[in-house]
Protein backbone atom coordinates (compact mmCIF):
# COMPACT_ATOMS: atom_id res chain seq x y z
CA UNK A 1 0.00 0.00 0.00
CA UNK A 2 1.04 3.23 -1.17
CA UNK A 3 -1.26 5.61 -1.30
CA UNK A 4 -4.45 6.47 0.98
CA UNK A 5 -7.92 4.74 -0.64
CA UNK A 6 -9.58 7.81 0.38
CA UNK A 7 -8.23 10.85 -0.17
CA UNK A 8 -4.71 9.53 -2.48
CA UNK A 9 -2.10 10.94 -0.20
CA UNK A 10 0.90 9.34 0.48
CA UNK A 11 0.33 6.98 3.18
CA UNK A 12 2.69 6.21 6.30
CA UNK A 13 3.47 3.23 8.23
CA UNK A 14 2.95 4.76 12.19
CA UNK A 15 1.56 2.80 15.32
CA UNK A 16 -2.26 5.11 16.01
CA UNK A 17 -2.89 6.19 19.24
CA UNK A 18 -4.15 3.27 21.42
CA UNK A 19 -2.78 0.76 19.31
CA UNK A 20 0.32 -1.12 19.78
CA UNK A 21 1.36 -2.18 16.09
CA UNK A 22 2.02 -0.29 12.89
CA UNK A 23 -0.65 0.65 10.27
CA UNK A 24 -0.97 1.83 7.29
CA UNK A 25 -2.30 5.19 8.25
CA UNK A 26 -2.84 8.62 5.99
CA UNK A 27 -1.71 12.00 7.23
CA UNK A 28 -3.77 14.17 5.38
CA UNK A 29 -7.27 12.51 6.45
CA UNK A 30 -6.47 10.52 9.15
CA UNK A 31 -7.62 6.84 7.91
CA UNK A 32 -6.09 4.00 9.08
CA UNK A 33 -5.83 1.41 6.82
CA UNK A 34 -5.84 -2.09 8.63
CA UNK A 35 -4.99 -5.25 6.86
CA UNK A 36 -6.01 -8.33 8.14
CA UNK A 37 -5.81 -12.20 7.45
CA UNK A 38 -8.55 -13.71 4.43
CA UNK A 39 -10.22 -16.63 4.58
CA UNK A 40 -9.80 -19.87 2.15
CA UNK A 41 -12.38 -22.32 1.72
CA UNK A 42 -13.37 -25.37 0.36
CA UNK A 43 -14.93 -28.48 0.04
CA UNK A 44 -13.57 -32.57 0.64
CA UNK A 45 -16.07 -33.98 -2.18
CA UNK A 46 -16.40 -37.30 -2.01
CA UNK A 47 -18.37 -39.77 -3.86
CA UNK A 48 -18.79 -43.60 -2.55
CA UNK A 49 -20.42 -46.47 -4.49
CA UNK A 50 -20.61 -50.29 -3.80
CA UNK A 51 -18.04 -49.54 -0.91
CA UNK A 52 -15.25 -47.92 -3.11
CA UNK A 53 -14.58 -44.22 -2.29
CA UNK A 54 -13.64 -41.59 -4.38
CA UNK A 55 -12.25 -37.99 -3.61
CA UNK A 56 -12.52 -35.09 -6.03
CA UNK A 57 -9.37 -33.09 -7.01
CA UNK A 58 -8.80 -30.29 -9.19
CA UNK A 59 -5.70 -29.88 -11.65
CA UNK A 60 -5.08 -25.54 -11.32
CA UNK A 61 -5.09 -23.82 -14.28
CA UNK A 62 -3.65 -20.66 -12.47
CA UNK A 63 -0.58 -19.37 -10.61
CA UNK A 64 0.48 -20.03 -8.05
CA UNK A 65 1.02 -23.87 -8.34
CA UNK A 66 -0.30 -24.08 -11.96
CA UNK A 67 -0.68 -27.67 -13.13
CA UNK A 68 -0.74 -29.29 -9.49
CA UNK A 69 -4.15 -31.16 -7.90
CA UNK A 70 -5.94 -29.05 -5.18
CA UNK A 71 -9.24 -29.59 -3.69
CA UNK A 72 -11.60 -26.95 -4.65
CA UNK A 73 -11.27 -24.03 -2.59
CA UNK A 74 -10.90 -20.31 -2.82
CA UNK A 75 -11.08 -16.71 -1.50
CA UNK A 76 -14.41 -16.16 0.95
CA UNK A 77 -16.49 -13.09 -0.70
CA UNK A 78 -18.23 -10.40 1.32
CA UNK A 79 -22.10 -11.07 1.91
CA UNK A 80 -21.57 -14.72 1.72
CA UNK A 81 -21.21 -17.00 4.42
CA UNK A 82 -18.58 -19.72 4.66
CA UNK A 83 -20.91 -22.86 3.54
CA UNK A 84 -21.52 -20.86 0.61
CA UNK A 85 -17.84 -20.02 -0.11
CA UNK A 86 -17.59 -23.62 -0.07
CA UNK A 87 -20.72 -24.46 -2.46
CA UNK A 88 -19.20 -21.62 -4.79
CA UNK A 89 -16.03 -22.39 -4.99
CA UNK A 90 -17.14 -26.50 -5.82
CA UNK A 91 -19.29 -25.34 -8.49
CA UNK A 92 -16.74 -22.94 -9.97
CA UNK A 93 -13.86 -24.88 -9.83
CA UNK A 94 -15.53 -28.34 -10.73
CA UNK A 95 -18.38 -27.93 -11.98
CA UNK A 96 -19.77 -29.71 -8.41
CA UNK A 97 -23.10 -30.00 -6.85
CA UNK A 98 -22.47 -30.89 -3.41
CA UNK A 99 -24.21 -31.61 -0.30
CA UNK A 100 -22.49 -30.07 2.09
CA UNK A 101 -21.57 -31.70 5.53
CA UNK A 102 -19.50 -30.30 8.64
CA UNK A 103 -16.77 -27.94 8.86
CA UNK A 104 -13.50 -30.67 8.89
CA UNK A 105 -10.10 -28.67 9.14
CA UNK A 106 -9.04 -25.29 9.90
CA UNK A 107 -6.08 -24.77 9.20
CA UNK A 108 -3.60 -21.46 10.39
CA UNK A 109 -1.13 -20.10 7.40
CA UNK A 110 -0.17 -17.24 9.25
CA UNK A 111 3.16 -16.21 7.41
CA UNK A 112 0.95 -15.82 4.32
CA UNK A 113 -2.00 -14.02 6.14
CA UNK A 114 -4.77 -17.03 5.70
CA UNK A 115 -7.11 -19.22 7.81
CA UNK A 116 -8.34 -22.42 5.28
CA UNK A 117 -11.22 -23.82 5.97
CA UNK A 118 -12.37 -27.42 4.67
CA UNK A 119 -15.93 -28.88 4.72
CA UNK A 120 -17.05 -32.43 4.43
CA UNK A 121 -18.94 -32.89 0.97
CA UNK A 122 -20.77 -35.28 -0.75
CA UNK A 123 -21.19 -35.30 -4.47
CA UNK A 124 -24.78 -35.08 -5.44
CA UNK A 125 -24.38 -36.77 -9.59
CA UNK A 126 -21.41 -37.45 -11.36
CA UNK A 127 -22.10 -34.19 -13.73
CA UNK A 128 -18.70 -32.55 -13.16
CA UNK A 129 -16.10 -30.56 -15.47
CA UNK A 130 -13.33 -28.12 -15.03
CA UNK A 131 -13.94 -24.80 -14.68
CA UNK A 132 -12.18 -22.00 -16.25
CA UNK A 133 -9.33 -22.31 -13.22
CA UNK A 134 -8.89 -25.98 -13.41
CA UNK A 135 -7.52 -27.59 -16.51
CA UNK A 136 -8.61 -31.25 -15.23
CA UNK A 137 -11.40 -32.90 -12.59
CA UNK A 138 -11.46 -36.10 -11.96
CA UNK A 139 -12.19 -38.74 -8.92
CA UNK A 140 -9.24 -40.38 -6.62
CA UNK A 141 -9.25 -43.81 -4.54
CA UNK A 142 -7.37 -43.07 -1.66
CA UNK A 143 -4.19 -45.05 -3.58
CA UNK A 144 -4.28 -42.85 -6.53
CA UNK A 145 -3.79 -39.38 -4.70
CA UNK A 146 -0.89 -37.42 -6.24
CA UNK A 147 0.58 -36.74 -3.02
CA UNK A 148 3.55 -35.62 -5.10
CA UNK A 149 1.85 -32.85 -7.09
CA UNK A 150 -0.68 -31.37 -4.28
CA UNK A 151 -0.89 -27.65 -4.56
CA UNK A 152 -0.65 -26.73 -0.93
CA UNK A 153 0.33 -28.19 2.24
CA UNK A 154 -3.43 -27.49 3.75
CA UNK A 155 -4.41 -30.00 1.10
CA UNK A 156 -2.31 -32.64 1.58
CA UNK A 157 -2.92 -31.70 5.69
CA UNK A 158 -6.50 -32.07 4.90
CA UNK A 159 -6.21 -35.23 2.61
CA UNK A 160 -4.22 -36.28 5.36
CA UNK A 161 -6.47 -36.05 8.33
CA UNK A 162 -9.60 -37.37 5.90
CA UNK A 163 -8.66 -40.84 5.43
CA UNK A 164 -7.10 -41.26 9.18
CA UNK A 165 -10.64 -40.34 10.06
CA UNK A 166 -12.05 -42.65 7.07
CA UNK A 167 -10.14 -45.44 9.13
CA UNK A 168 -11.81 -44.36 12.58
CA UNK A 169 -15.32 -44.67 10.73
CA UNK A 170 -14.16 -48.68 10.10
CA UNK A 171 -14.36 -48.83 13.38
CA UNK A 172 -17.44 -47.45 14.41
CA UNK A 173 -16.17 -43.69 14.93
CA UNK A 174 -17.37 -40.35 13.24
CA UNK A 175 -15.24 -37.96 10.89
CA UNK A 176 -13.90 -35.18 13.94
CA UNK A 177 -12.99 -31.53 13.77
CA UNK A 178 -9.47 -30.67 13.35
CA UNK A 179 -7.23 -27.65 13.65
CA UNK A 180 -3.51 -27.24 13.05
CA UNK A 181 -0.98 -24.73 12.23
CA UNK A 182 0.77 -25.21 9.20
CA UNK A 183 4.60 -23.32 9.71
CA UNK A 184 6.33 -22.13 6.92
CA UNK A 185 8.85 -24.69 5.48
CA UNK A 186 12.13 -23.78 7.07
CA UNK A 187 15.74 -23.90 4.11
CA UNK A 188 16.90 -27.74 5.00
CA UNK A 189 20.20 -27.21 7.04
CA UNK A 190 22.78 -27.64 5.09
CA UNK A 191 25.52 -30.85 5.04
CA UNK A 192 28.60 -30.33 6.09
CA UNK A 193 31.98 -30.33 3.87
CA UNK B 1 -12.60 3.07 -1.34
CA UNK B 2 -11.96 6.20 -3.74
CA UNK B 3 -7.87 6.01 -5.10
CA UNK B 4 -6.09 2.94 -6.33
CA UNK B 5 -3.44 2.27 -3.30
CA UNK B 6 -0.78 1.28 -5.53
CA UNK B 7 -1.03 4.82 -7.69
CA UNK B 8 -3.20 7.42 -6.60
CA UNK B 9 -5.21 7.16 -9.58
CA UNK B 10 -9.33 6.68 -9.14
CA UNK B 11 -10.77 3.57 -9.32
CA UNK B 12 -13.21 2.23 -10.91
CA UNK B 13 -16.56 -0.46 -10.17
CA UNK B 14 -15.90 -2.91 -13.28
CA UNK B 15 -15.82 -6.85 -13.50
CA UNK B 16 -12.80 -7.79 -14.56
CA UNK B 17 -11.99 -10.58 -17.47
CA UNK B 18 -12.63 -14.11 -16.08
CA UNK B 19 -14.19 -12.64 -12.95
CA UNK B 20 -17.83 -12.56 -11.87
CA UNK B 21 -18.70 -10.16 -9.68
CA UNK B 22 -17.73 -6.04 -9.75
CA UNK B 23 -14.65 -5.04 -8.20
CA UNK B 24 -12.44 -1.99 -7.53
CA UNK B 25 -9.84 -1.88 -10.38
CA UNK B 26 -7.23 0.82 -11.47
CA UNK B 27 -7.67 1.64 -14.66
CA UNK B 28 -4.04 3.29 -14.25
CA UNK B 29 -2.39 0.13 -13.27
CA UNK B 30 -4.52 -2.35 -13.55
CA UNK B 31 -4.67 -3.33 -9.74
CA UNK B 32 -7.75 -5.07 -9.04
CA UNK B 33 -8.47 -4.51 -5.27
CA UNK B 34 -10.08 -7.65 -3.68
CA UNK B 35 -12.28 -6.98 -0.73
CA UNK B 36 -12.97 -10.19 1.84
CA UNK B 37 -14.65 -10.77 4.89
CA UNK B 38 -12.65 -10.43 8.48
CA UNK B 39 -12.05 -12.96 11.07
CA UNK B 40 -13.47 -11.42 14.60
CA UNK B 41 -11.69 -14.11 17.35
CA UNK B 42 -12.68 -13.99 20.72
CA UNK B 43 -12.86 -16.43 23.98
CA UNK B 44 -15.29 -17.79 26.78
CA UNK B 45 -13.10 -17.56 29.93
CA UNK B 46 -14.46 -19.35 32.68
CA UNK B 47 -13.69 -19.52 36.65
CA UNK B 48 -14.87 -23.01 38.08
CA UNK B 49 -14.45 -23.65 41.97
CA UNK B 50 -16.57 -25.65 44.42
CA UNK B 51 -19.08 -26.61 41.42
CA UNK B 52 -19.67 -22.97 40.65
CA UNK B 53 -19.04 -21.69 37.02
CA UNK B 54 -18.68 -17.84 36.00
CA UNK B 55 -17.83 -16.58 32.75
CA UNK B 56 -15.44 -13.52 32.40
CA UNK B 57 -17.21 -10.63 30.41
CA UNK B 58 -15.57 -7.23 29.35
CA UNK B 59 -17.80 -3.95 29.31
CA UNK B 60 -16.49 -1.86 26.12
CA UNK B 61 -15.32 1.63 26.64
CA UNK B 62 -15.47 2.01 22.21
CA UNK B 63 -18.18 1.95 19.95
CA UNK B 64 -19.74 0.34 18.07
CA UNK B 65 -21.68 -0.70 21.72
CA UNK B 66 -20.35 1.85 23.97
CA UNK B 67 -21.13 0.47 27.76
CA UNK B 68 -22.55 -2.91 26.98
CA UNK B 69 -21.16 -6.75 27.81
CA UNK B 70 -19.04 -9.13 25.37
CA UNK B 71 -16.80 -11.96 25.69
CA UNK B 72 -13.31 -10.71 25.06
CA UNK B 73 -12.97 -11.00 21.28
CA UNK B 74 -11.39 -8.73 18.01
CA UNK B 75 -10.00 -8.53 14.71
CA UNK B 76 -7.53 -11.76 14.04
CA UNK B 77 -4.28 -9.75 12.84
CA UNK B 78 -1.86 -10.84 10.27
CA UNK B 79 1.02 -12.87 11.15
CA UNK B 80 -0.62 -14.80 14.20
CA UNK B 81 -2.85 -18.18 14.57
CA UNK B 82 -6.69 -18.03 15.48
CA UNK B 83 -5.49 -19.51 18.34
CA UNK B 84 -2.75 -16.90 19.31
CA UNK B 85 -5.52 -13.96 18.39
CA UNK B 86 -7.89 -15.49 20.87
CA UNK B 87 -5.24 -15.21 23.62
CA UNK B 88 -4.55 -12.14 22.50
CA UNK B 89 -7.84 -10.30 22.51
CA UNK B 90 -8.47 -11.99 26.00
CA UNK B 91 -4.87 -10.51 27.61
CA UNK B 92 -5.81 -7.26 25.19
CA UNK B 93 -9.30 -6.78 26.89
CA UNK B 94 -9.91 -8.05 29.92
CA UNK B 95 -5.78 -8.85 31.24
CA UNK B 96 -6.84 -12.41 31.96
CA UNK B 97 -4.80 -15.17 31.41
CA UNK B 98 -6.00 -18.01 29.91
CA UNK B 99 -5.54 -21.95 28.92
CA UNK B 100 -7.02 -22.16 25.34
CA UNK B 101 -9.31 -25.53 24.44
CA UNK B 102 -11.27 -25.82 21.72
CA UNK B 103 -13.18 -23.60 18.61
CA UNK B 104 -16.71 -23.81 20.40
CA UNK B 105 -18.10 -21.35 17.74
CA UNK B 106 -18.29 -19.95 14.36
CA UNK B 107 -20.77 -17.70 13.48
CA UNK B 108 -21.23 -15.97 10.15
CA UNK B 109 -22.33 -12.39 10.12
CA UNK B 110 -22.08 -11.86 6.65
CA UNK B 111 -23.80 -8.16 6.32
CA UNK B 112 -21.01 -7.43 8.09
CA UNK B 113 -18.76 -9.07 5.70
CA UNK B 114 -17.38 -11.31 8.83
CA UNK B 115 -16.97 -14.67 10.63
CA UNK B 116 -16.77 -14.37 14.36
CA UNK B 117 -14.94 -17.28 16.20
CA UNK B 118 -15.26 -17.89 20.13
CA UNK B 119 -12.49 -20.56 21.83
CA UNK B 120 -13.56 -22.35 25.24
CA UNK B 121 -11.06 -21.47 27.33
CA UNK B 122 -9.78 -21.75 31.53
CA UNK B 123 -8.50 -18.65 33.47
CA UNK B 124 -5.37 -19.57 34.97
CA UNK B 125 -5.78 -16.91 37.80
CA UNK B 126 -8.36 -14.13 38.80
CA UNK B 127 -5.58 -11.72 38.18
CA UNK B 128 -7.71 -9.38 35.92
CA UNK B 129 -8.56 -5.95 35.21
CA UNK B 130 -10.08 -4.14 32.10
CA UNK B 131 -7.57 -2.94 29.02
CA UNK B 132 -8.27 0.16 27.31
CA UNK B 133 -10.83 -1.25 25.15
CA UNK B 134 -13.18 -1.72 28.51
CA UNK B 135 -15.14 0.12 31.56
CA UNK B 136 -15.52 -2.81 33.36
CA UNK B 137 -14.28 -6.93 33.68
CA UNK B 138 -16.49 -9.10 35.63
CA UNK B 139 -17.54 -12.68 36.45
CA UNK B 140 -21.06 -13.51 35.97
CA UNK B 141 -22.90 -17.07 36.75
CA UNK B 142 -25.28 -18.19 34.46
CA UNK B 143 -28.14 -16.21 36.32
CA UNK B 144 -26.34 -12.94 36.50
CA UNK B 145 -25.32 -12.97 32.81
CA UNK B 146 -26.80 -9.36 31.14
CA UNK B 147 -28.94 -11.04 28.54
CA UNK B 148 -30.47 -7.43 27.70
CA UNK B 149 -27.31 -5.39 27.57
CA UNK B 150 -25.05 -7.96 25.72
CA UNK B 151 -23.01 -6.25 22.61
CA UNK B 152 -23.86 -8.21 19.50
CA UNK B 153 -25.96 -11.25 18.44
CA UNK B 154 -23.03 -13.17 18.21
CA UNK B 155 -22.02 -13.10 21.85
CA UNK B 156 -25.53 -13.88 22.98
CA UNK B 157 -25.72 -16.60 20.63
CA UNK B 158 -22.17 -18.36 21.61
CA UNK B 159 -23.37 -17.54 25.67
CA UNK B 160 -26.87 -19.22 24.79
CA UNK B 161 -24.68 -22.41 23.43
CA UNK B 162 -22.35 -22.87 25.85
CA UNK B 163 -25.06 -22.78 28.84
CA UNK B 164 -26.77 -25.57 26.53
CA UNK B 165 -23.65 -27.31 26.72
CA UNK B 166 -23.32 -27.41 30.23
CA UNK B 167 -26.73 -28.87 30.80
CA UNK B 168 -24.91 -32.18 28.48
CA UNK B 169 -22.00 -32.25 30.23
CA UNK B 170 -23.79 -32.79 33.37
CA UNK B 171 -26.05 -35.13 31.97
CA UNK B 172 -22.39 -36.81 30.58
CA UNK B 173 -21.89 -35.21 27.10
CA UNK B 174 -19.33 -32.69 26.25
CA UNK B 175 -19.02 -29.42 24.56
CA UNK B 176 -19.62 -29.65 20.92
CA UNK B 177 -18.35 -27.17 17.92
CA UNK B 178 -21.33 -25.05 16.63
CA UNK B 179 -21.62 -23.20 13.54
CA UNK B 180 -24.17 -20.59 12.60
CA UNK B 181 -25.33 -17.92 10.49
CA UNK B 182 -26.17 -14.55 12.35
CA UNK B 183 -29.05 -12.96 9.34
CA UNK B 184 -29.46 -9.67 9.73
CA UNK B 185 -32.51 -8.41 11.93
CA UNK B 186 -35.26 -7.27 9.93
CA UNK B 187 -37.66 -4.73 11.00
CA UNK B 188 -40.68 -5.72 12.74
CA UNK B 189 -43.59 -5.34 10.22
CA UNK B 190 -46.20 -3.19 11.24
CA UNK B 191 -49.61 -3.80 13.08
CA UNK B 192 -52.76 -3.30 11.02
CA UNK B 193 -54.28 0.50 12.51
Amino acid sequence: MKFCSECAHPVALAVPEGDNRPRYVCPHCHTIHYQNPKLVIGSIPVWEQDGKLQVLLCKRAIEPRYGYWTLPAGFMENEETTEQAAVRETEEEAGAHVELGNLFTLLNVAHVHQVHLFYLARLRDLDFAPGEESLDVRLFTQDEIPWDDLAFPTIRTTLELFFADRVKIREGGSYGFHSRDIVRPMLAPREPD
